[in-house]
């Protein structure tokens, strides 16, 4: 692997996104993630801009123990008319933990006249100051040129005296922003290789508005750019940041370079999805490498010449990325799939084919309803399970009935479940109350069997994920529920799908617990 | 206006997105919207393929009046070993009353033998033969040069031969189609500067594999391509097509060139998003130029700049495409970001410094129950108007209840709701049904109040989105829920928030309708 740096900034300049909104535990699974995919450089926020920011850094020199990636801490240059060492928001840089700094930096003259208001003398001692005092303080550190390619065209003399100021002063690397996206590749090539002539080591930061960002970027390495920033799954503000993926690709497969660690790219696809179930933005199908149409054929006329060489229909094999061919007429994948995730859990199928063909259908037919299991193990190792006949029965359920209102004179709604089963030889009817129909509907359950398994008193859920499958079909569209729980060892996730959001989160319900009693080994009381 | 061609392949290779599928009718009004862009050139679809495009062709003739569009039929060049003139789909082109037919042709040699199972000079015969035929037949031919970059890569003279074959036998146009989408610009550059030495005059089709269709399209455009094909909104098999829009976008706001009748780039936006009605396909917000968010700016820190110069923030003016500049009122806003947002909604905020103080407390106190207003303009507007004093109250809710549940021996799960309120003068206690528990809450609201004001039978639902915020919380979590509503003609979204579910998305279907029914200017029946 060579010395180049992939640097991702999904935690910072993704999250510019309309909509996208990322707890402090969600930057933390999002860099395990990033992590596992191999990067080099994550970029976890703005510490001193926000509390949440703050938060994540502490929490991050605690609870973060990163394989292939370093942490950057984004910030400012310090204030006009001040120190470095004085500043607070530099102090925040400082105190955050990170070894590596990434300071943004104004070189676009009209926006330090304009939005900085001070002077394009000022504006250098602040990039000279702050770089500076970071790097006597012992961080290393990067200097992003926020709007540097307009910067360029109106005033180059200055866009390239930052630049230099910022190397001199110790910058590890000179980063060129588009930061308004407006950018072609020929002006971003023709732009990174006069700089270049600086001496200084540069890096590209592309946004998506003439749908170029990743071809940008591919044009800035080309030019001799040696550290690459972007966001996964394009994620940013406006059009997006440059895919990070899809980038990463380019580079290695199209250009050669080795940029990730050996193997890593496989995981890609995978990576990629996890990442967007955490922020809840449904995947284009259409991304490329990762997308799930991206290596979909309507095969029809081509079936034949596919069978004899797939790689005259396809820009590369699709496991490089960890992404599977789709035939659209025929799908054909799934049964390889199935056997290894039986085996993962525990399960040869591979002596019994018609059983694995009977598993693959339903689980093909069932995806084809919302379902998913990439992401639900325990509900996929339940349904292995019935299929070998081995799924334990704990209760049988006779109905349920949930009750949600809002009555005259009161601020908040109140829900009230009903559940009736039958376990142990007795028919069960319970009440339960919550703040939420599915909280009601948890806690009916629960009080139902608590006292035939009491092991259900230890189970707490822990998470509670919804999606709209369908989007477009406003209330009508088809819901998928995931709901994680643990008994405070282990967690387990369990799926339910289906036009009624209710409906889809007691089937989660009722897996989750099922999936907890046989873990713990609990036997059935006679139903 | 220059002889560059903008050819749209929407119809035909954009319809083979996965999931896409266009009716005849669908099409007549996909090629009038085109024809209002000002394309030059729309591609129909392929007829004598399927009885869905040869009918289009037929209705075509009778009934589209076409102000600046040209439109295309594509087919294949004729049966190996047969003649041009006795094959049927050849006929099928003869016929369809297209002035222009576009041909697909192998030109990897590869394909030829694999594919095809022919010869190397047998295909060069099956283009010459049929370009020849039809423009004896007196149709313009354009070539669409299948796989030429990989067929130029691996056998450089074969592809060089099909070209000058084409040109030579005839065809106006040699369109250089990057089939599998593997290409990067500088690439295409190249290769397409070395074909230009064959003289033909040649265009350019490019897919978005490596995320680099646009960009691709613009490199062949730089090295001399003058025939630019390209699908609305991206679609297309895989990852897509090179997006028209965007491509034309560039080369006129970027590259200075005229490629479509004055005026009709400020039409780009609406265009886009209906068609995007028409396929069904809700528009992507991150698309370039067009998309919702695509000129949308999380404030905070630059609306001071913004204010002064909007073009320090912006890679264009949002007017030429006919978009506009969204500023997004998020939780890192201060009172400078509600002023602006204020005043793009018609509300003159300045004057008025306590309401602005006031209204902005407020939106950060709710920020912080995890309302968010940056995707829920709607909601934003009726907490100013309510601000203002001129939030219309159309109805009064006394109460509502939902009941879900599943019964003994029944699949699935049933939802009633009951809504009590008053309304124009009168008490109102209505029941509706669903298939979820929203689902049916909207029915009964709009039930309700539809004879007051028979405005909300046009509104419809075309987004739902939930989020669970505080994940980690179970199913006590707070939940936001996002509801996009349409009268057919704007959209409108809304927000509601809260630890039920239920209650949340009760709070963002009233606000949609008080919206909407705000926006048609209905009179507040006397509550």
């Amino acid at each position: 692997m060579s010395d180049f740096h992939v640097y991702d900034t999904t935690m910072r300049d993704g999250a510019q996104q309309e909509g996208l909104n990322l707890s402090v535990q969600d930057k933390l699974h999002i860099a395990r993630h990033l992590d596992d995919l191999g990067v080099g450089y994550i970029e976890g926020g703005w510490p001193g801009s926000n509390p949440k920011d703050t938060e994540f850094f502490a929490l991050a020199a605690k609870e973060l123990d990163l394989e292939h990636a370093t942490l950057a801490a984004f910030g400012a240059t310090r204030r006009p008319d001040a120190s470095a060492a004085d500043d607070g928001l530099v102090a925040a840089l400082r105190e955050s933990g990170a070894s590596v700094v990434t300071l943004v930096a104004k070189s676009h003259d009209k926006h330090v006249e304009l939005a900085l208001r001070t002077t394009l003398e000022e504006n250098l001692a602040m990039v000279r100051d702050t770089v500076q005092h970071l790097r006597e303080e012992g961080q290393r550190v990067f200097v992003d040129c926020e709007h540097f390619f307009n910067g360029y065209l109106d005033n180059r003399d200055y866009a390239l005296e930052v630049v230099r100021t910022a190397a001199e002063a110790g910058a590890e690397v000179v980063v060129l922003c588009d930061t308004n996206g407006g950018m072609l590749p020929h002006q971003v090539g023709e732009i990174v290789a006069n700089v270049m002539a600086t001496g200084a080591r540069l890096g590209i930061h592309a946004h998506n508005d003439t749908g170029c960002a990743v071809a940008n970027s591919m044009a800035a390495v080309l030019a001799g750019a040696t550290h690459l920033q972007g966001c996964i799954n394009g994620y940013g503000e406006r059009t997006g940041n440059a895919d990070l993926v899809t980038s990463v690709a380019n580079l290695e497969l199209k250009l050669g370079m080795s940029v990730l660690p050996e193997g890593r790219l496989a995981e890609a696809t995978r990576i990629s999805h996890a990442i967007s179930e955490i922020t809840n933005y449904p995947p284009s199908a259409r991304q490329p490498y990762t997308g799930v149409s991206s290596f979909a054929h309507k095969a029809g006329l081509h079936a034949s010449a596919i069978r004899v060489d797939p790689n005259l229909y396809q820009h590369i094999d699709p496991a490089l990325v960890g992404n599977d061919m789709r035939l659209l007429v025929s799908e054909m994948a799934g049964r390889a799939t199935i056997e290894l995730k039986g085996k993962e859990l525990g399960y040869d199928l591979t002596g019994d084919p018609e059983r694995l063909a009977r598993l693959t259908d339903r689980v093909k037919s069932m995806e084809q309803q919302g379902y998913t299991f990439e992401a639900a193990d325990a509900s996929f190792e339940l349904l292995l399970a019935e299929e070998m006949g081995t799924r334990p029965q704990y209760f049988d359920i006779e109905s349920w009935r949930v009750l949600a209102e809002s009555l005259p004179g009161s601020l908040d709604a109140i829900s009230e479940a009903t559940v009736k089963l039958r376990a142990g030889g007795q028919r069960l009817a319970v009440i339960g109350e919550g703040n939420g129909p599915v909280n009601a509907l948890d806690h009916a359950l629960r009080q139902a069997i608590e006292q035939l398994y009491p092991d259900v008193a230890r189970f707490h859920l822990i998470d509670f994920r919804v999606r709209i499958l369908d989007q477009g079909h406003g209330t009508d569209a088809i819901t998928r529920v995931l709901i994680e729980t643990t008994d405070g060892k282990d967690s387990w996730v369990t799926v339910g799908v289906g036009p009624n959001i209710i409906e889809a989160s007691w089937q989660a319900l009722v897996d989750a617990v099922t999936y907890g009693l046989r873990l713990h080994a609990v036997t059935p009381q006679t139903v």
